[in-house]
């Protein structure tokens, strides 16, 4: 298993990521194309993903419920970008209980409709606004290709819907929304992300604004990490969402919605990862450091299995996740690469001269060789150096993806220095008033698309790299998962 | 709203539960048939019943998984006894992507077959066994007749799945995890339960033993509240599953499978809910004590909502799920019916006189009336006061339960007294050697069934009620939702 290694990354960016996701026994992929099973290692670094993002939602106010798998047909039609955008996508069931349907049902691509069904029916005034709902579930967007966690049939996500009395509101939020998405990308996952607004032609279908976070894969290639939309009256206005305002005036709603999947795992695995497997950031980790006991003669079984014993339990007392490797099947090297392809932060070592010097070895995943072991670390303060070990590997994945994200953004002043950019890698910053056109055939041209006019921009005005006209933003333009 | 109050039980015990749902706001009804909207509070009710047995899963050993909503069709139609238990209520995917499918694709009603496609990639030697997994998903039934968090279209639940070398294990898992379920059961859900083997005609379809816990409703009805199925190697023989045996002999896995889903819910209403709405146990409450300021005058108020304030750090810091009810626009009195219908275990009253003496008021809502009324409590006391109140409270719903449970299970020694039982209202107990056409009958005569050959047995053997031949089991006959 983990002797077959993975495919360098700079022989095949592609087979490397796939080869990673089966060693390190992260996912699998189902009977039903394009779907996938997630194994129990990467399903654990999904519930961390969920724990972190579900506490941020509620210390903002949000509260969780569920909606149901199942919208009928006719709900889809009723915002008609919402249904150009999501019909060539949608999976129907038509029978049910042996009996043909009279309207088939849609299987949930996103919830909007159904949301705004019974938004629909539970605000009825001011004093019922802001509602702000989450929820976690399965969706389901036929997809042609694609690629576990990144692109999949079903996919396993939060969604969140909110109903506002002002449209000012509604955009607070999604703006709010797009930043905790950044907080918890860059604090838990290490992920260093770009947040701006959407272009209009990769906006969601049915929003005003869409905002997102673009995360730089270790190909350099982009990835829409996490999305906030500002749907504005849109679905109000299509499913008739009315309150009475404090002056007993009928108003539209307006809303926002906002959505991270499994794909952030996908982003986890491109951003960090090296050549001998995955490499994750502490706060994701399902196990933050593995014990590997190392004896030769079975007569220092017994010793090294006690101090490797002792070891665990200090960790466990002090929070950290741990795992003992007491197979005594596979060698400590065996094991090793074993827990290296797994992307475990911490590897503590115990033989039989550690346990006579009451010390252990650490060992950082995130730093190849000699540099990153610490050799002769007391076992009464291990606990606590390996937590602020932890830290540290956690600040330096993020500190080392900043500058990889930073040396790979190029500012650009005309069409061929964007190509030779995207082309040869990277992403390209330039000042943009082109047309949706334009956009278009840049995007037929190179590949390339929009990723997001960033927040932070440069001081301006400048004048547009193609067109030359005078623009107010700058764009990032990226090839993109 | 809560003004309206709910039917009282002794009226229309189904009307009862449908305003309890409705009034205390757990759920609403779907656009589809069948299908239901959890909101908030409904939801929060089952996270907590989610970490209960997330906990309990992850101390046995299990990891949790994913596997995919759409099943080939082929799938179900491997195992003979599984295809003729689900076919009918099938819900079928025809339609992908605009275009007509090859093969439909079931939503998964369970999730056997899917799983068993993986074990047979997974599992090669006994080296990978046994193997424990479980996950939290959406399942789809296409049942006709439906009532909230009973029986639904959709319904979400966990479904553990695990491999095994040797049919015992598998027996002893099975075992073990209906055991797990009882445990849940009485100390989270304060749900007495009685645990046994389903009868033949009542195991799960493709099951060698099924067991099951059945709880008691507030009407006698039984609910069955979990089940833990041994499936022997049913599944295996179906879909090849083998793995190399110590010796080096491919054998056949042995399984089994156990579930508990959002029915849960239902029992936690109709077990402990009263004629004032829903009574929630403290472990499984959102809110475990709601403070209710009150005041008259104007002036009272800043000191009062500080005093308040106050209380509900204190209570936070000790660990409880508080809130505060500062809404100006709703009396004290009309909060009081809105906490109770929602079921909050303790309530916190605080005036200008309790501000004054730095007391509060505590009331229980499982004891009506001053009964369960606590005065005068310190406010430096009150987080110690409260957290005992509600171990207290927790204690005295499963002693309630049990009382009523015991009282309403009668022993029967012919058809007449299980017809009068059954009818009445009760669970009728009584030796049983009827063949599955005496079982049969008796269901379609009365409308009872076997819940369950219970683990606790009476010393016997004993001589059959219906067929009187001699008879090594009792058998518990109910009406069931």
């Amino acid at each position: 298993m983990p002797d077959e290694g993975v495919t360098p990354r700079s022989v095949d960016y592609s087979r490397w990521y796939l080869d990673v996701i089966r060693e390190a026994q992260l996912a699998d992929y189902g009977p039903v194309r394009g779907t996938m099973i997630i194994r129990p290692y990467g399903y654990a670094i999904w519930e961390n993903i969920q724990k972190g993002l579900d506490r941020r939602f509620k210390e903002t106010g949000h509260h969780n419920a569920y909606f149901p798998l199942f919208i009928p047909y006719s709900f889809i039609q009723k915002e008609k970008q919402h249904v150009e955008g999501f019909s060539p996508e949608l999976a129907l069931v038509t029978i049910g209980g042996g009996k043909e349907l009279e309207e088939p049902l849609i299987v949930r691509p996103t919830s909007e409709t159904v949301v705004n069904h019974m938004f629909t029916q539970w605000i009825k005034s001011y004093r019922d606004l802001p509602m702000l709902l989450n929820q976690w579930a399965n969706v389901v967007r036929w997809e042609m290709r694609t690629r576990p966690f990144l692109r999949t049939l079903e996919f396993l996500w939060q969604e969140g819907h909110t109903a506002h009395a002002t449209a000012e509101e509604a955009e607070a939020e999604a703006m709010r929304m797009i930043e905790v998405y950044r907080d918890f990308a860059e604090n838990d996952g290490a992920v260093p992300v770009i947040i701006g607004r959407k272009s209009r032609l990769e906006r969601f279908a049915g929003a005003v604004h869409s905002y997102s976070m673009e995360a730089m894969m270790g190909d350099t290639r982009a990835l829409q990490a996490g999305t906030s939309h500002n749907l504005g009256q849109n679905f109000a206005k299509a499913f008739g969402t009315q309150f009475l305002d404090q002056n007993n005036q009928l108003q539209f709603i307006s809303q926002t919605s906002w959505g991270l999947s499994t794909r952030f795992e996908g982003a986890v695995i491109m951003v960090h990862g090296d050549d001998k497997g995955l490499v994750l950031p502490p706060k994701l980790a399902p196990i933050q450091a593995v014990i590997v006991p190392i004896w030769r003669k079975d007569q220092e079984r017994p010793a090294v299995m006690e101090g490797a014993e002792e070891v665990r339990r200090l960790l466990l007392a002090a929070g950290v996740r741990v795992e003992l490797d007491s197979n005594d099947q596979s060698t400590p090297g065996w094991k090793f690469n074993f827990w290296e392809m797994k992307g475990v932060p911490v590897r503590v070592e115990i033989g039989p001269r550690d346990v006579q010097s009451r010390s252990v070895v650490l060992a950082r995943r995130d730093t190849p060789g000699k540099e990153g072991k610490l050799m002769g670390v007391a076992v009464e303060s291990a606990a606590e150096r390996i937590k602020g070990l932890l830290d540290e590997i956690q600040t330096a994945l993020l500190t080392r993806a900043r500058a990889f994200l930073a040396s790979n953004i190029h500012d650009v002043k005309s069409y061929d220095e964007l190509l030779e950019v995207v082309t040869t890698g990277g992403w390209a910053r330039g000042w943009w008033a082109g047309s949706d056109g334009d956009e278009t055939r840049i995007k037929e041209d190179t590949g390339a698309t929009i990723r997001c006019f960033p927040f932070e921009q440069p001081p301006g005005p400048g004048t547009c790299f193609l067109t030359e006209k005078p623009a107010s933003e700058v764009a990032i333009f990226a090839k993109a998962y």
